[in-house]
């Protein structure tokens, strides 16, 4: 999508065999790309958040495992890269399911060939996001004009932390509809959570937003249940890190508060899914998806511009105060509206997701 | 309650006619008190938010008409002084309540009488608010006792914005049952909402509690529906700026979805209410009660203590995303389990507040 007027993505091989990203980690005061010139370079920037997002996270250790072959291609290798990437993040099934992939189709290969092959095949993971994308984003885009069509005036979504084109490879998953609705010219606002801790709604959604030209307000985590009272939300739409075959959703904390209250108020709660991001091991989403707990200073300290315009770590709590951090929630199936996946619409429950996807 | 190991107020009158305050908006990292000399100070006070909460700026509010009478005591300059302190926040009720107190005692006597009767009546209402806080502390305790003989274990909290004694003159309404729970040594952990966008919970409710003493986690206003699906929270008690007559609660933006998802787990979902708190006149909340919506840098930027001692204002968001910023929302009788009040405890419906509380 648009960055100053250019089209990006947020991930791509360059002529000499490495791959850069955009450094998502300074946006939204500082637009930066990075090179990736090895596997840990991959893994770090993982780990790190300098890529974030379920399908860009298992697209870069796609590259990851591609850029470790081109070095050491041995069976130890391949195994010693693919256990350490899948380390990066605990959550994020893609990541697992993007190296699960790699390792299928690497290990039958001579070593020789390991290092071309995993490169075609990191490539097709990424066009495959797009494409996945896309079909998101028409499914989505009736979605949102059947509503425009019903109410005749401009949509009001809203949506939780960032499942934008920055969280994928391009169009993203929860804003490939917003995007498509937008470029078919439907009038749209979008109410962006901050989504704190690390406040990707209020750094990377209503950046990418702000560069696309798609209206939008930034509001706190804090506002959307006042807003959906108020009949100011017409659709909620987030994206999701895993899904369980029943059709609970493991999404960015504060994401189960907002599906309470858009069903607390009748407003529809759709969760963006590529199918990839369907976990078919687990019937229970509270119960059987462990929770990453990151650091506290996530919590306790903030990045921003300052005045001077020096990007600068602030200090919110008092010295002597504690902090917890859990980075994901899990929203019941019986929550979720429905499911937007490049297949197309699928309710949210075990008999729905195994009728339309089981044979992916 | 306790500031670096000796006792404070929240405001108090000094020898020399003047009322000194705790500056909360320096609060956490520079505790500082300030001098009001004049209704404008206390204006001032109030519409800046150096004070904040509910009782304390109803009492704030009190010692500004005493601070004015000193000077001008003519009906015209009551009437002047009486409007413009309650247009200083729209949405508090006891402001208006803590005026027309004021208003009607002083009404009635000649000119010459108002100032020293101002003055006396200033600190009766201050009195009483530390009499209220303290009989809901005492209401809440036995909560918390019967809570901790059923579990045996550490009871785990949670509350939202501050209403603790920082919100009061002194105890607070939410944190009063906290503060006497502790002292009457049952084990407590409280989990402390944040509270986006002003942060009153990592910077006011963690400080005090910190100050006393009290065992805390601050965490983001996105965690506590995950907290409370992992069985993590007992109680939730939380403070208000305004009750309806059939138990509808206004308070800090949030509260809601807190409710809501207490509400979802079947956790106890409590309300710290002064019956001066209670608008008789309203019937519903979320289409009668007015919610002030305040700039929008409170949500763009956050202020915070850098590494060199300074604290500093930093942006969040991009430059072009415009911020909404609801400063209220109301949460509906339904998910309130029971409001406790200086009188005891009382169900959240018309009924029984008006057979409990009627008599005022």
């Amino acid at each position: 999508m648009k960055v100053n007027g250019s089209l990006f993505r947020t991930i791509w091989p360059t002529a000499d065999g490495a791959v850069e990203i955009i450094d998502q980690t300074r946006l939204p005061h500082v637009f930066a790309t990075l090179r990736l010139n090895s596997m840990r370079d991959a893994e770090f920037a993982i780990r790190s958040m300098q890529v974030r997002g379920a399908p860009l996270i298992g697209v870069t250790a796609a590259y990851g495992v591609a850029l470790s072959m081109k070095h050491h291609a041995s069976d130890a290798a391949l195994k010693a890269t693919c256990d350490m990437l899948a380390r990066a993040r605990p959550t994020a099934v893609n990541l697992r399911w993007a190296i699960e992939r790699m390792r299928d189709l690497l290990s039958p290969l001579p070593a020789g060939e390991r290092a071309a092959a995993a490169w075609l095949e990191a490539e097709r993971i990424a066009e495959q996001d797009v494409e996945i994308n896309e079909s998101i984003g028409r499914h989505g885009l009736e979605l949102i004009r059947s509503l425009h069509q019903r109410k005749g005036d401009t949509v009001n979504m809203l949506t939780h932390c960032n499942a934008g084109w920055l969280a994928t490879v391009d169009w993203g998953t929860a804003l490939a509809p917003i995007y498509a609705a937008f470029e078919a010219g439907i009038p749209l606002h979008v109410w962006v959570d901050e989504t704190r801790p690390r406040n990707q709604g209020a750094s990377l959604t209503a950046w990418e937003l702000a560069q696309h030209g798609v209206p939008h307000s930034v509001i706190v985590d804090n506002a959307g249940g006042h807003l959906m009272q108020h009949g100011l939300v017409d659709m909620v739409i987030v994206g999701t890190d895993r899904v369980t075959a029943t059709g609970d959703v493991c999404n960015k904390i504060g994401t189960y508060l907002k599906a309470l209250a858009a069903f607390d108020n009748g407003v529809p709660f759709y969760v963006a899914m590529p199918t990839p991001t369907l976990d078919w091991s687990l019937q229970d989403g509270v119960r059987e998806i462990p929770i990453e707990e990151r650091g506290e200073e996530e919590v306790t300290h903030i990045d921003g511009l300052c005045d001077d315009g020096q990007v600068r770590r602030v200090r919110l709590t008092p010295q002597g105060s504690r902090a917890a951090n859990y980075a994901f929630d899990v929203t019941p199936a019986r929550l979720v509206t429905g499911l937007i996946t490049e297949r197309g619409l699928v309710a949210a429950n075990a008999d729905a997701i195994r009728a339309r996807l089981k044979n992916n």
